[in-house]
């Protein structure tokens, strides 16, 4: 008699995966999942004959793991498409390659979580093999992946359930990024308080851990593009990746071949001068610079980069590292439906992941 | 061989149902239920042998239908139950005596959807009869009502997923009512471009149709108040009813025992005073007065009324008729994760349920 019960493999168990295993472990018992494997790094524990391992005690175990070959993608599929219940894999790693392995999972009736860009913001065949897997292998086969945008806030539910029951979506804006967000907030913050030239901020914000260990990795924009790019495409737009569209680098093109972070944030105040030129720009307009992504879906564009916002607008009264998401909408009109909240950090991120989860135990079981 | 498909049965098609129709019809095929009972006010039309109706000419036949006598609830019910396959009931209406058959439903394994809401802001009694016919009738009888606060955004499936995956909701505040928010949003807008009395703002909004027919209706707070009925109970405080915490009724004390609408219209500039002293107050605290729902979940306390905002907070700044709802909790720290925008109409409450009919869908196919 097949098992009722869901299967659970965990990839990487960093930041995310890390409190994505308390969070699962206070699920309730009857829809608690059978958690059989976890991986980290270079290690990872299996449960051979799927007895549930304690999530509470996964990084211990791996710790202690003595085997320090992982299975391979292909090997993790076929052992969860034999459990004798349906299986789901977390992926919680930004890996190009595990994200590139989702539609073998989906084949094999393996259902995907993840809060992993890669696979919905990367190659437009990828995408599409990722959808073709999905339809082939039936509707107790699913893939969510709530936190790749705004983290644990409904965006990406949001924007199927718009789509869903019929609206057309217009125009999808606002800040996805926490670090950009921090960064302008504090660079030009509404009420005119503000201190500080733009790179010491950039400085504060990286001392303070608000930005990736190289703060360029921010500034470049990526990640904004990618978030972009998920939302592109779920609207129906055809994007061929984050490079595709107008993207606005902070990184002055001069120090685009600097090796070190350390080295440019040295020289980054040489170029202090131009942000500082766009904000009082902005404000001679009664305006604050932001970082934006729009698309625009009428017109078919994506486009990312700095942007003058009224004062009074919902983007402009941002605060701390807080994301914004617009959605413009035929039945909404012309106000749009604003989400608005942390949209990083390991534990709502991990909140997204185990929402996805839980709704997918619900279908699945 | 029981059937795939869910058989959905439709009560009410007024503004809400009626568009629930052309949304229930574009829903693409796989998922598409079949149509088997509508209603409407004293006619109703029936397919007795479970073979669907076109949602499209549901109106239509209700129109003609030659029988004028609707099945009671409990026939629904067992009508329902006899479906060869699973079977949702979506009520349409704000009639207490239908939601007070959910249990019913629920204990016939009938899904039950709805905006009305009555049984979860009525007696706690109710509440608890509906909890305890959902845990006996098993995982595949559901019960949503996504639409009962806020319409169509994601304001109850937000707190669920907050409280399932475990963090700790400490407090929910916001604007509830369109209604009111267009009120204050037109008496004390924020830039200080205020026109007219409060009577007379009152007047024109019942004119453009933006107040129930006897403005009063809104006026007194209560459909705020059973909004934060709704959400407290979905935090787990047992609050008794809309009517066990403190409502502020913007219907003057004097004009209480009034008789129509139109003579309540007349004698409430009388009472332009005390509104204006208030909104005074405000401002000289740099603030704007706002009629604001709160449920303060550490105190166990519930309060709905006026009170004087910041200018450059989310609430003073909304829009029109939007909603803005802000969950504070645990995870999400000082800022809280918000949602906004129109929180009334047809065709967002339609979308509400549609959203809600396809999750349910998803899981009992």
């Amino acid at each position: 008699m097949a098992s009722n019960r869901v299967y659970l493999a965990v990839i990487g168990l960093g930041g995310v995966g890390a409190h994505l295993m308390p969070q699962v472990a206070a699920l309730p018992a009857e829809i608690r999942p059978a958690l059989v494997f976890v991986s980290r790094s270079r290690s990872n524990v299996v449960s051979d004959d799927y007895s549930p391992i304690e999530p509470s005690q996964a990084a211990e175990l791996l710790a202690s793991a003595t085997s320090k070959s992982t299975l391979s993608t292909s090997d993790l599929a076929t052992f969860l498409s034999r459990a004798p219940g349906r299986a789901v894999v977390v992926d919680c790693t930004s890996n190009q390659q595990i994200a590139e392995s989702y539609p073998l999972f989906l084949s094999k009736g393996v259902s995907v979580i993840t809060p992993n860009k890669k696979a919905f913001s990367g190659s437009l065949e990828l995408w599409n093999n990722i959808q073709s897997a999905l339809k082939q292998s039936g509707k107790r086969t699913l893939i969510y992946h709530e936190s790749t945008v705004g983290a644990g806030l409904p965006v990406i539910s949001t924007i199927k359930d718009l789509i869903a029951t019929g609206d057309q979506v217009t125009k999808v804006e606002g800040v996805f990024s926490g670090t950009m967000s921090f960064l302008f907030n504090t660079f030009a913050p509404v009420d005119d308080t503000a201190e500080g030239k733009w790179s010491s901020i950039v400085a504060k914000a990286k001392e303070a851990g608000y930005t990736e260990p190289d703060p360029r990795d921010d500034l470049n924009g990526m990640d904004v593009a990618r978030k972009c790019t998920i939302l592109a495409r779920l609207v129906g737009l055809q994007v061929a990746g984050p490079d595709s569209f107008p993207v606005e680098s902070l990184i002055p093109k001069e120090l685009e071949s600097v090796g070190s972070a350390n080295e440019f944030m040295e020289k980054l105040p040489q170029f202090d001068d131009s942000m500082e030129e766009y904000k009082v720009n902005a404000e001679k307009q009664g305006k604050v610079v932001r970082y934006v992504g729009n698309v625009d879906v009428l017109a078919g564009k994506v486009n990312v980069g700095l942007q003058m916002v009224e004062k009074g607008g919902p983007i402009a009264s941002l605060k701390g590292s807080d994301n914004l998401i617009c959605f413009y909408t035929k039945r909404y009109g012309s106000n749009p439906l604003v989400v608005q909240g942390a949209g990083a950090g390991g534990e709502v991120t991990a909140m997204g992941v185990t929402a996805d989860l839980i709704k997918a135990i619900e279908r699945l079981q």
